[in-house]
């Protein structure tokens, strides 16, 4: 009997779980969707996430993969893992991948946006969706200056104090800031990022805003290794896992 | 002393709310929006309202007009009436208006967008705020299909049995279909809007989309005052009002 391996591609909003990672007493993306999966399998087969959100973070894609000893249709399995899933979570599509795939590991890059409201008043619709931010924004001039993030850095200083990862260095492809009405945009992809890395590059981006910050500054944090209190990272709400490239 | 007239704008959710209207025993957007003008004048005034939405319905504007006594800072009236609010209702600003303004019969037309999700699996960031409908919809027919609302009819069967208005003429001078990939929009504008109208005339379009109805059934439905049980009201989820004329 061989097994076959899957790969489910879902989307969810965060805001009431406590990040993707499975956890003791804790409601989170993966334990409920390893519930649904032992539901409609019979059993709970081995599974892989593309990686670790935080409570609060949400997820356009956010893939898992997991092995079975039998065939699946995978349009009923979409559709049998959805039965059991709340409506915040929803499994977009299965396919099978080869066996050496890995949701984690066969990941080249991820892209992530992080949403701000710059409007006077906050839109209801995005009550903990997007970060209420009322000063002046210049999308162009911040635009410019996220151009700075481009390339290869030691990330060090853009990066939570509780990460354990010891290399630092990534490579970020994309980085920019756009506008459509009040809604702004800070769109990243890196080959990889580091534990609260796009929240930082965010809270610095801010920071520029409110001219707390300047390019060269970003410049001697990004490779510098040092750390002061100017760096801020912005609240998990805002954060959106846009795409995993595989 | 001299009374003065302002107009809040507001936006809301409508998930959380047993409509806009207030109901005693059941917590309405009137409701908080009274109690918190209460708060902030320190006596309730009298209030008018633009329209009365169902349980579920959303707004992007609604608009609520109230008299003071006292001269108010419309930009300080505003962070004071939402710091009395939950945050799935805001008022986005106030501003004063004359003395002869009236929020609802002051309105010289309304505009309704209803959102239906097109996708094989619903988008969990839309879960009560669009319909999800799986079956095909070409959304250029349907536009085509749209425009035989235009113009003077009697709506008669477009409304709800449980209307209490006498006359059921309406002027509709917006009607129309659009998709953004998954997304498709029902736009519609008029000087006037009967109970559950817009639910039904999307409903009526969706059944066209599935071959249930043509344009041809519609228009006899339009001016002939026939209603059978192939008029159907689509739920108030995917309902936001989004504007009206002044």
């Amino acid at each position: 009997m061989s097994t076959r391996n899957y790969l489910a591609d879902l989307s969810f909003v965060g805001t009431a779980y406590h990040g993707s990672q499975i956890q003791k007493n804790a409601v989170t993306v993966q334990g409920l969707f390893q519930n649904a999966l032992e539901a409609v399998l019979g059993k709970l087969p081995d599974i892989k996430c593309c990686s670790r959100t935080d409570t609060g973070v949400h997820a356009r894609h956010f893939y898992i993969s997991f092995t079975s000893d039998v065939a699946c249709d995978c349009v009923k399995m979409t559709a049998a893992l959805n039965a059991h899933l709340p409506f915040d979570i929803r499994v977009l599509s299965v396919k099978e991948v080869s066996d050496e795939f890995h949701a984690r590991y066969s990941a080249k890059g991820k892209r992530y946006e992080y949403l701000v409201w710059n409007g006077a008043v906050m839109d209801p619709f995005l009550t903990d969706r997007a970060l209420h931010f009322g000063y002046p924004l210049d999308e162009k001039m911040l635009d410019e200056t996220a151009k700075v993030f481009l390339g290869t850095h030691d990330f060090s200083s853009f990066c939570s104090s509780k990460s354990s990862v010891e290399d630092k260095v990534r490579t970020v492809f994309e980085s920019g800031v756009t506008r459509e009405g009040d809604l702004v945009r800070f769109g990243f992809a890196a080959d990889g990022f580091l534990y609260n890395m796009v929240r930082i590059m965010t809270g610095a981006l801010l920071q520029v805003s409110r001219g707390k910050l300047d390019k060269n500054d970003i410049l001697l944090y990004l490779n510098g290794k040092k750390r002061d209190n100017l760096l801020i990272t912005v609240p998990a709400c805002g954060l959106y896992l846009t795409e995993v490239m595989y």
